[in-house]
């Protein structure tokens, strides 16, 4: 018997209808993951069911560590269908776990596959799979296609040469980068001397132009949103020009020190942001690299990030405020891993609120762990109490993986959940047309007329 | 077809009974708003719809702004007609926000108006209104007495004369002060000196012997409660004299300097407090003005607020046992602005419970930005879980506006609701007597006991 | 009618089934209790059903205080059944509170008293479980037999001679101790130095060795946990011995010297705990004592105490981070007394997670303030989200009480409905051979396992 029933996640008339009816069929704009677009470019083909599922994905090798498999069958040397063994195995037990929706999604929708599976019958999950990426019609391209997908926008460095993207300004659906300067920014972290000496970089000015120049050169490969990353939002005012020369001689920097070059090179990008009409991304909140003797082992973005709980309302009002005052704020989506934060970003967005756009200001989609049916209804319901949730953007999937569209499908089913239960509850009039509207918005035409890819 | 059904938020058997049968038909005492007593005592006629609902609401404005209306139909130039239009618009769109559920209640009960407002028929519910706010039945005092309110407890600053009071002292329903003497607690702020110097206080001393004097003043005049706004909770001991004399001289004070004459003039109100048998509130956890350029424009309370979230739980202990200690700790209502806070304020209050009153430290009901469905009914899980829901103090409007004792029945139908949902799940018996007791309790009695206006 | 139907707390036929089918008579694993071995090794007879139920419960003390019950009545002169009639009153408004389940649950499951407790009624009651603690099958063992317990975990200090527990080696019920040295690492409280003077330890070397000596002999007596309260989670390296000098010799610490002691004793005594297998449990969030006039009165643990709000993601990441660096990271039990750190150890665990064991970090079952239907389930959720509900290790009683076996029946119809209603909704197959694993894992087989008791 199929896992995912026609209805799955929807649990009332109200809902089935807003799905089926409104939400289904729209196509994906996704305007934030991690794919690489040199595999898009190469129409890359998938060597396996390992290669597509497993390969890559630390969200899956974290869960089978929690479920004492040994490393040599998550990244070390065991083969890949051992390895397989083990990840059926730990999901069979992933009750009440996103990655059990998700990864059946994924093999029904995009391999027909409908059983959950189990230990027992992860032997034939795995021939299936393997016999069907063997096929055109599975190579990168392809899933994107079926997947129903307008835009994409990658994430990309300031130094990337986007040829991956240019060579894709005729696919189908657009390939577009998206600007995360994190290297440049970060200028505690002991990859900015050498970044910063890779880009032939000398001087305060100079960097401060190299980065204008990158966003032209982004926004003519279509780039229309930046995203960072911010452990904590950092404001402090002060001489960066200063912080950037005691840097790059070998001081050692302060906190504070550290903030004021943060914050000026932030507000200057800012700032460039706004004359393009691009859209600022803050993802706030990540603990990273907690596991020393792992970190030094795999790396970064192996499984062993958490969620970090810092004071972040009084720096961030400070930061957005300092940026409204000289109009350097440009759209801007907020983010936060800590769901304590909730309430703190769905007001914080109503004090930066300003036409023309309709929600300028974004309290961003269930982040990284939040990206599940809690973590989503929550942030959805912490907007909707404080503000506006018809005006939201939507979803994004946040992904390294090409069969991880679904996630748009299991966003739009909690999405028409939330507010059918609503109307059914008799919240919100049961009028169609206004429904229609806002499920259409939410699931498309918001992202559509926000971004202007 | 009425959007506001007879069962509105009531999804049970046992929440309809309590709720018509116990809840509806009480009495509302409201012991905290911002009405100005000038209004009632002159027994204002509003202009227009425009005025009654739209003129002075920073909760509208806010959202039309996160709407993207322009500021010049918000709080601008435009005529109030074109202005209510663009309310109309953004309140079809607000599912899932308290403002739909507010506006359409305050339309319905006050103006008979059933339908949903949108676009489309927002002309015919202008019209209505404005032939309706012509007639003396809905002038201030009509509007005040339709709605069953037996007191209401304005927000005043200690040097107010108190005549509206006066005047009102024989309008049927009791129009009591409040004292809130912020601007002579809060020293770090620029209105500090001017507002001591204008109340004729040469010293530290005198200061104090003012607010003992104004206290008796609001007391002869019914007072009795104060209001304090606390950004976050001080603690310091320290000589408060010197604090204030640094600062009437001109001195800069430090973060600690601020702190310890705060809490020594916090701690000189509350004992004042204890004697008169008066309740104190605590209002924590709001970061103000966040928008400089609009605060510039439009000043304080005009949309620009959010939420703050600081660490509170070790200060606001050491302030209460420090009070404690000098048996200077009055009855306490403890509001918390972050919703982060509610388990740490609901267990707060069990270290300072003493007889003979019951529930003698109180946690606020869901304020501001937790008004709504989830964040009341966040409010009495934690409560409830912590400590005793049924000795709860209850609602409060916290409005500016004559016709928002509606938010009393929202309320009482969002408690009676919850507890109703425990009863059918077998988790309290349907014992009707306890259950009457309880929502009798909650939703009028408890107050009344408690305040003792 | 009995209050506490067979279907207590379970809402839909897939919970009924689990529980029914495959938790209810499953034996208990109570790894963390309060008891005092004492009792047990010499088969106490209660005195009374006050001696019983409320002599020494400071959390029905706190409740009575919130329902402005004098303190004469509580822990003071007056007479038990006069006591006990203030209680009967105040539980009979708890509706929504833990207590009240607690207590009916108690009355029934060992005194077969089905009624609701009232002020009416409470004579009876007090009479009837009177008359029953007159005999042997109510006395101490009898009733940890009936209660079908297979293990209990005391908690006690390092200087514990372990007479108790020898005596009770042949008991049928496994009474085990807990190694709790909080009073060797709390360097900043005052009983630091007494307890070293007593303890006759001179020198940090010796207190290490003493702390190294004792856990083998708990570890000889069948321990296998430990557990540490703290405050905070410190985290400083430095020079512990200089810390440990300069506080024997009078000085005054800083907070860092007191962290960097603490971490270096915890460190010392976790790498003892890996070497024999223990398990560590660290209880994060108290903040106890804030009543000082009570303190004073009644001594600590009398219902005083709450939650605090610390920033605690940073230093728990370092502190782990660096004890795996060593291989000195055993298996661990993170508890949170503030919900709002759910997300943060939920994703803690996951930076740690390591073969062999199954689950090797731990988040704790709903502490203290949050043993409660909501507590326990948002725990629950939280897990499930983030990481492995499956394997979790289930609840623990951290009681006082020889009848609060009932809080893991509670416990264990709240997880089956929890997972329950995922079954119904279709968010996981209906496959009961997985759902039998994952029920009697988490209610037993789990902590079976994890322990090796």
């Amino acid at each position: 018997m199929a896992f995912i029933k026609d209805n799955f996640m929807l649990h009332s008339k109200t809902a089935e209808k807003l799905f089926h009816d409104y939400a289904k069929d729209l196509p994906i704009i996704d305007y934030h993951c991690h794919l690489q677009p040199k595999m898009i470019a190469e129409n890359y083909q998938f060597k396996s069911t390992y290669d597509l599922f497993l390969g890559g994905d630390h969200y899956k090798w974290r869960q089978m560590r929690s479920n004492g498999v040994p490393e040599e069958y998550i990244t070390g040397d065991k083969d890949d269908f051992s390895k397989w063994e083990k990840w059926a195995d730990t999901l069979s037990l992933l009750i009440g776990n996103p990655l059990y929706h998700w990864t059946h999604l994924e093999l029904d929708r995009y391999f027909g596959i409908k059983e959950p599976m189990t230990l027992d019958n992860c032997k034939s999950v795995w021939d299936k799979c393997n016999e069907l990426l063997k096929r055109d019609d599975f190579r990168a391209q392809a899933l994107i296609k079926k997947s129903n997908v307008e835009v994409i926008c990658t994430t990309d460095d300031p130094i990337d040469t986007l040829e991956y993207h240019e060579q894709l300004k005729d696919f189908e659906t657009k390939i577009l980068p998206t600007f995360r300067p994190d290297k440049a920014v970060e200028i505690g972290k002991e990859t900015f001397v050498p970044y910063i000496n890779n880009a032939g970089i000398k001087t305060y000015e100079e960097l401060l132009n190299w980065l204008s120049a990158r966003i032209e050169f982004f926004n003519a490969h279509g780039c229309r949103l930046s995203d960072h990353a911010l452990e904590a939002v950092p404001f402090a005012l002060g001489d960066a020009k200063a912080v950037f020369e005691k840097r790059m001689n070998g001081g050692e920097l302060t906190v504070t020190e550290i903030d004021v070059f943060r914050t000026a090179v932030l507000k200057h990008c800012a700032s460039e942001y706004v004359k393009l009409g691009w859209t600022m991304q803050l993802h706030i909140g990540a603990l990273r690299n907690n596991n020393t003797k792992m970190y030094h082992k795999l790396g970064a973005d192996t499984g062993f990030d958490s969620i970090n709980d810092l004071e972040i309302a009084a720096s961030l009002s400070r930061f957005m405020d300092n940026l409204e005052v000289d109009d350097a704020l440009p759209k801007t989506i907020l983010y936060t891993l800590n769901p304590k934060d909730n309430y703190v970003l769905g007001t914080m967005l109503g004090n930066f609120q300003k036409s023309p756009t309709a929600g300028k200001i974004q309290f961003g989609s269930g982040w990284w762990f939040n990206d599940h049916r809690d973590g989503m209804e929550d942030q959805m319901r912490a907007l909707a109490n404080l503000g506006m949730l018809a005006n939201f953007v939507g979803m994004l999937t946040d992904s390294r993986s090409f069969v991880s569209y679904t996630r748009h499908e299991y966003f739009r089913r909690i999405f028409c959940n939330l507010i059918g239960s609503w109307v059914e509850a008799g919240e919100y009039p049961k009028d169609w047309k206004m429904l229609e509207k806002i499920v259409k918005g939410v699931c498309y035409n918001n992202a559509k007329n926000y971004f202007n890819f």
